[in-house]
């Protein structure tokens, strides 16, 4: 008889913007898993076991949630923002793909959460307000080349691009090599956002034009967002500046 | 003395989907403007003043509700999903920007909310699960050449697509368009999730391939996953299958 797999999406950070849903299923859960920083975000309970692994050790994560939910026990997997997002939810559905046939038999429900592109977005206004794409900017998981095509490509075909990831311990050169590739494409003096941990006490949020945006800007928090050449600035006296997509382009 | 106003999202449609922020700020306003269907969601208490509207006059509203807040009101917009996506914060930032000064000295704050593609991902697994574009098919507001433009330059560059706004009772034939667009780009058995009132009680998903997918299985309350040519489905025996879009691709 096997168990329960919640993946859950812890949003961005300020308890007031997880959901009840993600609420009720930590709840629910017998054993959690995730990266450490995420797990500790949730209150510990002592009738509840944690297992924290590192951020490169999703599939390992993966297989061991699936493991002890196959053994009939239920289990949480956390994410910070939402699973789906470049997180959790597709390493679990990796893992079950190449595992033991039982594991499809597995009670699965992913629980969204708010990702942190929405939380930025919402600190400065309206960004997204028009189509816009999500790039993760690892070149961990798939060649740097494929990540400049689709830079290009969005740039080119005027999204708002919100980019995640942009920059680690290990990769460093990344996001410089991403502003230069848009400097070639977008007017310099087109918005970009840097919201590193929104709703968090450490929030800080930096709104620069392109011309000016530098990787060290950014951490391993960080989320940016990169307008388009219909992204617009209203000044506001004693206020930091709204930034907008607006809803019309032609 | 100019009041507040929030512009809030209430998520997809389940009550537990729902942030505690959005539930916090909704309770402290004293007017609330919205669409219709969305206002119908907030539960009536008398003391609050409801001005519901229709949903093609989001500048009228968000004038209103901005002329409210000047005068010192605490004032709620409700938007189904996220305010930011394809709803009513860049709205407001439109009216602000072309309205009287005070406008700007009013006390905005955007609420995120749980936008309904990451609804429909959680429901059928991880089809979010690489890089990833929003795009309103929606050609009140911009050309329809600009909708084809995205929708090519993203299918071409391997992004999975979700698609807002699929048709309407006066837009009928742009997802047909846009279908037929995708069958020239993408393999034929690309899956197409159909995700209609994420976690409401008429809820209804529905996975198809690409060379199935017909604009009559949409309604206004749809959003659409396009997969890339990477997407994947697992199927489960007496399970819906999962979608999902692997991390690493070349």
């Amino acid at each position: 008889m096997s168990g329960r797999l919640f993946v859950i999406g812890l949003g961005p950070g300020a308890a007031d913007q997880m959901t009840p849903e993600a609420a009720a299923a930590l709840e629910a859960a017998q054993d959690l898993f995730g990266y450490g920083p995420y797990l500790d975000r949730v209150p510990v309970r002592p009738d509840q076991t944690r297992h924290a692994s590192d951020n490169r050790e999703e599939i390992s994560r993966a297989a061991a949630a699936l493991s002890r939910a196959q053994a009939g026990a239920t289990v949480a997997v956390v994410s910070g923002g939402d699973p789906g997002v470049f997180a959790m939810a597709a390493a679990i559905c990796e893992a079950i793909e190449s595992g033991p046939p039982d594991w499809r038999a597995i009670d699965l429900q992913v629980v969204p959460g708010l990702t942190a592109m929405l939380a930025v977005a919402a600190r400065v206004g309206a960004p997204l307000g028009h189509d816009f794409c999500a790039i993760s900017l690892s070149d961990n998981l798939k060649p740097w080349a494929v990540i400049e095509l689709r830079l290009r490509a969005a740039a080119q075909a005027g999204f708002v691009l919100a980019l995640y990831n942009p920059v680690s311990r290990a990769r460093l050169w990344q996001l410089d090599a991403a502003f230069d590739l848009l400097r070639g494409i977008l007017p310099a003096g087109v918005p970009i956002v840097f919201g590193r941990a929104a709703g968090r006490p450490d929030e800080r949020i930096a709104i620069v034009p392109l011309s000016e945006a530098q990787a060290d800007m950014a951490d391993m928090a960080t989320c940016i967002l990169v307008g388009s050449a219909a992204t617009r600035l209203i000044h506001r006296p004693g206020l930091p500046p709204l930034v907008y997509s607006p809803r019309s382009q032609g």
